[in-house]
């Protein structure tokens, strides 16, 4: 591809991270198309300056140079890929897909081989940082793919991250270590609610407690960022209790499939279950501080 | 106290925090004593330029401006200031006592009562840091007492402190903050072995997963600082899994007190419990992941 020729790409999936990332594009000055089913999704895009957008991209698929698919699953990824209205019939062959939806492994190698079938090489790559992040094109991807893959993607990932982290060449690698984030990042939102609700029962004031733990070694980057949620009463999504009610499931799948314990996941795990099933499901994934009966958190009626 | 007039402490537990709590008393210029029941212990401090070390402080009690106890636990704690050789009797009445050992709300109340019966005040003061920032004098505090014995002991906590938070006047709410704090310092270990043992098995380089999640959500301060011994192979204990299995009993008791779940912590608990019972008690509290078999880890025989 040579410098005067235009990168077009599509973004499939515009939710928090999807958008950021498409602003992202634009603002790197790549030619950017925008899929999602939410007619609002594609206003907001085309007016921050897509090329194209629509419900589907049969209008422009055979334009495209890459295409970066960041829905919520696994079968979002098939449906927007060979569903129906699928894309992926109507690519040149040869166009990189970007799989960074969070996935099982099994799943990113079932994509991976329906893809081949149509001449369409995949990167099994996965991506963290946050909607913030996104916005600002610094998400941290770990991928997996053969090196031409990644070569071909350059231009997005350039675009959209500020790292990216090169785990193997086999396809649910990457899957694989995402999973092993979402394990972490899991645990340490439910242990930080955890540890807010105990400190609440016992009658520490939780600001007190959110200064002495961000300044000393038990803190996480997950403490930090969702118990200031906490602290505002305020859990609007940023993502989603339904989100680790999802990730924590594909962390115990993993764990059954190679018959490997863990018993920490698994607990957190059950923990966003009960606060969905308590009706915190849509709530940030903070709100599973919402567990603990018996205490007063900030923003609860006096 | 006026500055001309030399202001003398005694450290008590001359373990990794101790010895680095006294050096900094040394450095900052103030006339330190030590007891330790371990002689090269009372060696180390000696050379390094203390006033005055010894089993027992019988010999330079009279002359202190405050003590800081930083023994293990509880009952270390008591039987420094009561047992047999005990230093309570021997203080000046007024002289202010510092309770820095790790312990359970009920015993900090015990001690207080107890100190308060020979006119001793005493600060509920955890600390946390890890003994590379003892020894640079810039260990946190979280400390609850009386303002005058804050002010009392000023020149102790300058000397050892980056930070000092005052968590309230009522005697147990520092030991509460500390134990809180352990909750999470501790699952954060745990889960962070839990990670790294899953990607072994998974057949992700563990180097790869650490540098992804120290650059992602999913970091903590434990799985960064924890998982590189876990990477260099290297158990050598900075803090043990006993201390652990003690820490995380004391956050199980503090929770059956209040009858208030930490369902993670005590999951995490009884997982440093099967650690030291597979013989890793006195090991690197990374050690936690020798609960996994079936896996092959850095060091490990080929």
């Amino acid at each position: 591809m040579s410098k005067d020729k235009p990168y077009r790409v599509v973004v499939i999936g515009l939710g928090s991270m999807g958008m950021g990332a498409a602003r992202s594009c634009i603002a790197a000055g790549l030619e950017t198309c925008g899929i999602d089913v939410r007619q609002e999704a594609l206003d907001e895009l085309k007016e921050a300056g897509a090329v194209s957008v629509g419900r589907n991209g049969l209008a422009f698929a055979s334009s495209l140079d890459a295409v970066l698919l960041l829905p919520v699953n696994a079968d979002q990824c098939r449906q927007a890929l060979f569903g129906p209205d699928g894309i992926a019939p109507h690519l040149r062959p040869g166009t990189p897909v970007m799989v960074s939806a969070t996935v099982a492994a099994d799943d990113a190698r079932d994509l991976e081989a329906r893809l081949k079938e149509q001449n369409l090489p995949m990167l099994d790559a996965p991506v963290s940082g946050g909607s913030v992040r996104a916005a600002k094109g610094e998400i941290t991807v770990m991928a997996a793919g053969a090196p031409e893959t990644f070569d071909k993607l350059g231009p997005l990932l350039d675009a959209i991250s500020a790292k990216v982290f090169r785990i193997g060449t086999e396809i649910g690698q990457g899957s694989t270590v995402k999973i092993i984030h979402q394990l972490l990042a899991g645990v340490h939102i439910a242990v930080a609610a955890e540890a807010m609700a105990l400190a609440s029962r016992a009658g520490i004031p939780l600001q007190t407690l959110y200064n002495v733990v961000t300044n000393a070694a038990g803190n996480s980057w997950m403490f930090e960022n969702r118990m200031q949620h906490v602290l505002d009463g305020d859990y609007t999504p940023h993502s989603s209790v339904d989100i680790f009610v999802k990730d924590l499931g594909l962390v115990v799948e993993t764990g059954n499939a190679l018959k490997f314990p863990i018993p920490i996941a698994a607990i957190a795990h059950s923990l966003f279950v009960n606060a969905s099933n308590a009706g915190y499901g849509k709530r940030d994934d903070s709100a599973v501080i919402r567990n603990y009966s018996g205490i007063k958190l900030p923003g609860d009626p006096a």
